[in-house]
């Protein structure tokens, strides 16, 4: 994905913050979540889009409710 | 979709709750949100997994923010 969308971009910060303040790595989420490291990476960095359902397991894996993972945007 | 996630089906229901609360047909949020009626009423029935892109849309149509349009789960 050569341009980026902004939403995409302002999702994957969240992730990261939340992963963050969770002291995780990308590795331990990607793993928590039964998600391709990759794959997670990406997302991290706006370049996908991600599924409802991937974005539940990435709740799970942080120990969160689905609502509770998204910016306000 | 044969077997209907339970969580898809959490997430239908509460966009479903949702509009309903605004006093918004189908058609209104699928002609705000710019998806096609049909796709939008499988993912009111839990038949469909959108992309995070694709509620953003929705939660634009129901002019919410993208956290306040999910059920806690």
């Amino acid at each position: 994905m050569k341009n980026k969308d902004p939403n995409l971009i302002a999702i994957g910060r969240h992730f990261k913050k939340l992963r963050q303040e969770q002291r995780m790595s990308q590795e331990d989420i990607a793993h928590k979540a039964d998600l391709n490291f990759s794959y997670y990476g990406k997302i991290e960095r706006g370049e996908q889009n991600p599924s409802i359902l991937i974005c539940l397991k990435i709740a799970w894996a942080l120990e969160k409710k689905l609502p509770e993972i998204f910016p306000f945007i």
